[in-house]
């Protein structure tokens, strides 16, 4: 396990547009402050610069609610609009309530809204709907790719999203794409301090790379959607960010 | 919000035992290592030596399983006495089935076995448990005053626990106690980059603090209990953490 781990924001980088070069301004970025990618570098991509460049943006004046996101949208008080968008984006609805509608999200993600979100996207913030990325863990992947290329460095990506939690209050990040760094790290048959054996402890790297990252990276006002994550030496196997996400016959909390 | 943050465990640390002085033992790791504490410093602790030097472990043999004890531990497979502890730690039970035992712990929080661990205990691993501290909030508190009257630094403390979640595989890092940091930042009336003002954002700071040391505190053969997050310069007000736990009638998923 990592030892120390250094955690920075990207600075500089601009407000994207579909088919902008997310690895360039990251390289850019990085070049300004005086540093340069080394390989196990873990960098952390905000979900929403890779929903925006990859086009995943909907001019609400283009969607015709169905009959069901009427009725949805009068539960939760909600725009029939973006409720027609989060359907499209789910496969079954689990809560609505006033304010509330949490859903699984097509690739399986238990979130609020399919993770569809209206602020913070360019065209007028009441008109346009930005999506979740369709694959995730292949937006993590070609990253990946993209910067061995162009820097030689052989980083892990995450694409990471602030999202709610059951019974905790307050936001926190998960990783919905992954690439380059083992998403879970199975302790399972390791055998504790005592030489008992584990039976059931299977960390999350990658939702705890996201949330570190997170602690830097900016919300509201300050712009900085890519952090990088310098130390971390768990292993670097290659499973999607998909082996996160609970299988519902698992899940007793839906 | 912090542009870079360092994350480092603290070497040393011993097995800890009831009454021992878990400031002494950070200080001196810290002091073996070069380093000191500094202002604004987070000291990140795992919830079992707070529990331990507390006194929070229980003999088994010293436990009578109750009749519903009994019946729990037939559903879930589990030591009938460590099902006696978990129902005398918890206000109600929420799952049980094969190896599951989910309940709403005495705080309030939802987590499995009352937070109550089996492994890593002195004395035997099948002998004795280890309940969750009293009041993780107080333990905080006083470690960090305590950190203050011996090095001079005002620093944040944050008590963290692994715990499984819902919807997600993989165990992830809690706040379960913090003092001199804010848990939850609360970001809602500020605006976005458009000028949108934001309605729902309150980030878990506390629990990314705790998910961020976690990447390099040890869960099994490497014993690294404590690790510092320093460079965090979100707002430093005095809430618990308890504020993270989604109030019960607020809770959809129980």
């Amino acid at each position: 396990m990592s030892v120390r781990l250094s955690v920075f924001a990207v600075p500089g980088i601009p407000m994207v547009k579909p088919g902008d070069d997310i690895a360039g301004f990251i390289l850019d970025g990085l070049a300004a402050m005086g540093e340069t990618l080394a390989d196990g570098d873990v960098v952390v991509v905000a979900q929403k610069i890779v929903s925006k460049t990859e086009g995943r943006l909907v001019a609400l004046s283009t969607v015709t609610p169905s009959e069901r996101a009427h009725e949805l949208a009068g539960i939760t008080g909600k725009d029939p609009r973006v409720v027609e968008l989060v359907l499209r984006e789910s496969n079954a609805v689990l809560r609505a309530k006033t304010n509330v509608l949490v859903v699984e999200q097509k690739l399986g993600l238990v979130i609020a809204n399919a993770g569809i979100d209206r602020s913070n996207v360019e065209g007028g913030a009441d008109d346009m709907a930005l999506l979740l990325p369709v694959d995730p863990d292949a937006s993590a992947r070609a990253l990946r790719t993209t910067i061995k290329a162009r820097s030689g460095a052989d980083v892990g990506v995450v694409v990471a999203d602030s999202v709610g939690r059951a019974w905790r209050i307050g936001t926190s990040a998960l990783a919905i794409g992954c690439a380059g760094l083992e998403p879970l790290w199975d302790q399972r048959g390791d055998v504790d301090m005592f030489g008992k054996v584990l039976e059931v402890t299977e960390v999350s790297i990658a939702d705890q790379v996201a949330a570190a990252a997170n602690l830097v990276m900016g919300e509201a006002t300050e712009a900085t959607p890519v952090a990088i994550v310098r130390g971390l030496t768990t292993p670097r196997n290659e499973r999607p960010a998909t082996v996160l996400i609970r299988p519902k016959e698992m899940d007793m909390f839906r």
